[in-house]
């Protein structure tokens, strides 16, 4: 056992790294786990990309991305059963699930369709023995990107599905500010729903691209302490993926990026793995 | 009874005009009310400002603002108490709250300062028979300008108050995402804690700076329907607010942007007042 055996490089934090480079990045960095966008994947193919995972030894703690289902058609439908695909594919335990905003005013419409089309897509899920994992985004991307803003909503929405198909994401940068976030971490827990844990800091002030806006730990406002301990004790056990959406970092050497990444885990994150257990 | 005999007209909606401007503009424009900021009054002095409200028989919906109350130091407190009596003397039976953002990471703590400054602040409240409205502000300004996050949390910081000395603000802004706030406002007003309703519209994308986000109603993907006819159900009838921080329309001609709010909330906001009722 390392300080890293449980720590996940998202690909998105080394924007600028093909799959190879960074599977073998974070084989040279001794971390045992990627977390796979399906760009990356579809630029190498998955059969190359599943040789590459296994000759470095390298795991995926999770598929990014199916979602999107809010639109008035289901055309995403589709896509997302592919994506249940891809992960079963490169033996990903979960695709993270982006809901989707809103294509019109009507919030409560989009979330009902949401509802609907990840019922129709469980026994899909359950095929492929991939988990759907649902990820409450931050209320401020409630508009564009995703209608599931908290994760008492998300276990909501995950309630009428077996937790082995629908599961949620506790990413900090999205649910820090919760006043209900360790009652509702517990509660994940304790249905056993946790299907992923993400860090990346909340920076201040926001960049102006919100998208934008994710930091390394350590660079914002986040306590990773309290989080940390509260995912453990709800009995997650599984990869911390870092995935970081911030411009100054793809524009970094990602060597280096994943050496920093490495370094704020084991300071501000890894201590609450201890404490929680 | 016209149809904008509860539009209140926030003073930050016509940046560029004074307190009298703004007292005069609302006359002309058949409102009867407006929501005055401190920095106006401040220019204007109390006298001043009292005279011209009563020339132009304009009352006062609420006084923006008191809060900024999590700091280590309690430093805040004799500027909200000064502001307390400042709303009394205008005759403003609403101080609006404004949380406070992180002095560090630690937000469980400046939740709790917060929630024992409230405390404080109550007694001279009563005493000047004004109340602390709390407003909940959308998430993303948690760290750095009001840690309370949702009408929830707002409920449950006045709680331990009477509903005359502590209420709570519905900002379509920053509540419009909560999968909760039918429920939330609904039970605000039960206990008889609406101290106020304030609409503006929520852009996309959000602008590079967060502050300046608000727009318009009829500008953004908020549905002022069912807001309104909830704040309406849960027995509401005070002023309405709308204050925008909105860079473009604090460069337009105040009069337009105000013949524009006239048209906007009568097209959008209106028809939930009779639906609620």
């Amino acid at each position: 056992m390392t300080d890293f055996d449980r720590l996940s490089l998202n690909t998105r934090t080394t924007e600028s790294w093909t799959l190879r480079e960074a599977v073998e990045g974070a084989a040279a960095a001794g971390l045992p786990a990627v977390g796979l966008w399906r760009d990356r994947l579809a630029e190498a193919g998955i059969d190359e990309a599943v040789k590459i995972l296994h000759d470095n030894a390298i795991r995926v703690s999770s598929l990014c991305r199916g979602g999107f289902l809010t639109d008035h058609d289901d055309a995403a439908l589709d896509d997302n059963r592919r994506a249940l695909d891809e992960a079963a594919a490169v033996g990903a335990p979960e695709l993270i699930i982006v809901a989707g905003g809103m294509p019109d005013r009507d919030l409560r419409s989009a979330r009902q369709r949401l509802a609907d089309r990840i019922a129709e897509l469980v026994p899909h899920a359950a095929e492929r023995g991939v988990r759907l994992a649902l990820e409450p985004l931050h209320p401020m991307y409630c508009a564009d990107r995703a209608v599931i803003s908290t994760l008492g909503q998300a276990l909501a929405l995950a309630a009428p599905h077996p937790a082995a198909n629908v599961g949620v994401v506790v990413d900090a940068f999205h649910v820090w500010w919760d006043p209900d976030v360790a009652d509702q971490i517990a509660e994940a827990g304790r249905q056993g729903r946790i299907s992923s844990y993400q860090v990346c800091d909340w920076l201040v002030p926001i960049a102006a691209d919100p998208l934008l806006s994710r930091g390394m730990m350590g660079d914002g406002v986040i306590d990773f302490g309290p989080l940390t301990e509260q995912v453990t004790a709800a009995g997650y056990r599984g990869d911390i993926e870092v995935e970081i959406f911030n411009r100054e970092i793809w524009d970094a050497d990602p060597a280096t990026v994943v050496e920093t990444m490495k370094r704020r885990y084991r300071d501000l994150v890894l201590p609450g793995l201890a404490v929680g257990a």
